[in-house]
């Protein structure tokens, strides 16, 4: 067994004790078994059927944090107790994805039928989706209530679930998937949208959150972190939308959909800062649609434009500024750069 | 203008302020002028259409509970902050019915179209109903960061709109309109669904709320409004359900539709309990019909099997239980009967 898949294992683990304990409140307020099968299915059909980067990244950031070589040498019940803040973010995800694969009406999620398509399911999702979200603040009760950074942890969620939506309203009114106007589109809007509705809750939260239960999250240091983590959250999903469009198939394992999808992208916002009044005319026609050589004639443009180029020199741009602010992180207080290097190496030239 | 317009003006007239607060925290982030509009729409067009009953009675109870004589008494700051926490029930409410609407496919709510009815809202709907729940947060740390008692009441809010959404998946799975199921209903399933679903946050939540607010909330005074919060929060429900049926629309100021739209009300919960097989079979082929003639089979048939005076019995039975059980308050510790007292005559023998 690989390294990895021992890790994800073991974070998996954690996962069916986490149901007892929701399950075990349903049955305090003499809840049906109807509902609570209803409950439990919704729970592990949404919540654990990612790569779980975000909830295993608070246990290995918690480890180092803590001095510790792996998270091999975590006991136990320290290892749960950390893993439940990881899956606290995959619930969070859980609700988020819920709600949006019914606004974007998708039909599959994680290689299974979104969860509003499972039969009997429908508009039952949306109070689904809130029960996910409702989940996080039990197991925090129940699990931290105790600690002295227990209401740091709840304005965390709080803050970092607004400020998704935020960025999901953003996005949903710039780029709704059935009405395409260029104009809306801007990288002032990208940047706002992928921040808000990716960056804090993917890369901020899995950190703040082990910094707190580490016992190094002074404010100076939370902000050292969020400093490195939002631009470098920026930098991922830029290369995601970068991915969609100039990656290989075989590399990133899907085809790319964004320009049909009238998607908010880095690459489209980009070329709408470069091109003539004659390309964007082209793009106006042709960005957006359901329509293969339409995308072809999107794609030739971005070629035309080298937003290829644009992207590596972007890219170099911004992992060297993400470096030197790592080099230069502040350790005095128990905060170690090291957290921050490991996310960036896991993105920093990915091609898949 | 009446004591009670008065009342309902000066509740309202904390709101635009509110709506300040938030959009302040949206232009601190950046926010596109574009979303931030859409975000204040949304709050005005679901937050403060209703009866505002939740809201104002924090207020009302926190003078009481004060030894004010009236919500006059209160200087304006004070008032403010007390609203505040009757507007975050209200906030409460707007995320639970914008999404209740669309889960019911109603078509109109207090009088103008249900929100995703809304030109171009739609799915998004499902996010803005988020962000009235989020906006709760926002407000809570806004204004009660600083008191002892702030992350009670965060835990309140989590507790109640976790049991709000128990309550609304049963009623969902036992009763969805399209497809009539008599034998999922059952006295002890309504009993679950109207307390989980309406009693926590529309009696126990505005009373608990103004008891922290106002000092007085030991987990023995918590309990004694509870014991009596809850079961006139099943009675008022109960009570609705039987004016829906028995109610005279001029008094009741709707026509009631619980028999064609397949509610799991006490009536018809009640008269499941006293049919014969072959009444059985009656009820089996007309309710939940959209249909005049069928629902008049049902009406008779509830008639006949006397559930005005069961109503009646129970009515006189439940007031006086809990009349006694105020009589027996324990007001040692500074919580007042009286506040209990004030709930109980706004709904006793009610006919609209
Ligand atoms: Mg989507
Ligand atoms: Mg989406
Ligand atoms: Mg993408
Ligand atoms: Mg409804
Ligand atoms: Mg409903
Ligand atoms: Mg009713």
């Amino acid at each position: 067994m690989s390294d990895k898949v021992a890790k994800r294992e073991r974070f998996l683990s954690v996962f069916p004790g986490l149901v007892e304990d929701l399950i075990e409140v349903l049955n305090g307020y003499g809840m049906t078994p109807e509902a609570i099968e209803w409950f439990k299915k919704n729970l592990e059909y949404n919540t654990p059927g990612g790569k779980l980067n975000r909830g295993i990244s608070v246990v290995d950031t918690y480890a180092i944090l803590k001095g510790f070589k792996s998270t091999d040498e975590l006991d136990n019940e320290t290892y749960k107790k950390i893993a439940l803040l990881g899956w606290c973010i995959e619930l969070l995800q859980a609700y988020f994805l819920v709600a949006d694969d019914m606004m974007d009406k998708s039909i599959t999620r994680r290689g299974q039928p979104c969860w509003y398509r499972v039969e009997g399911v429908a508009e039952i999702a949306i109070n689904d989706s809130f029960m996910l979200e409702a989940a996080i603040y039990v197991l925090l009760k129940k699990y931290f209530k105790g600690e002295p950074y227990y209401v740091d942890l709840l304005e965390l969620f709080h803050d970092v679930t607004f400020q998704t939506e935020l960025g999901q309203l953003l996005d949903l009114i710039t780029a709704p998937e059935d009405h395409v106007d260029l104009s809306k589109f801007s990288l002032d809007k990208h940047s706002f949208i992928v921040i808000f509705k990716t960056a804090y809750y993917s890369f901020y939260l899995p950190v703040a959150l082990a910094m707190y239960a580490a016992g190094c999250a002074d404010e100076k240091d939370l902000k050292q972190a969020q400093d490195v983590l939002i631009p470098l959250g920026e930098y991922f999903q830029i290369q995601d939308d970068y991915l969609d469009c100039f990656g290989k198939p075989e590399d990133i394992g899907k085809i790319g959909t964004d320009i049909q999808d009238n998607k908010c992208s880095w690459v489209i916002n980009t070329a709408l800062k470069l091109v003539t009044p004659e390309q964007r005319k082209l793009l106006d026609e042709n960005y957006g649609v359901k329509d293969n050589a339409k995308e072809k004639v999107c794609k030739d443009l971005f070629n035309e434009l080298g937003i290829d180029k644009l992207y590596h020199e972007y890219e170099e741009k911004v992992a060297g500024e993400l470096k030197e602010k790592i080099a230069n992180v502040d350790e005095s207080r128990g905060f170690k750069g090291e957290v921050l290097t490991i996310f960036l190496n896991k993105i920093y030239k990915r091609s898949k």
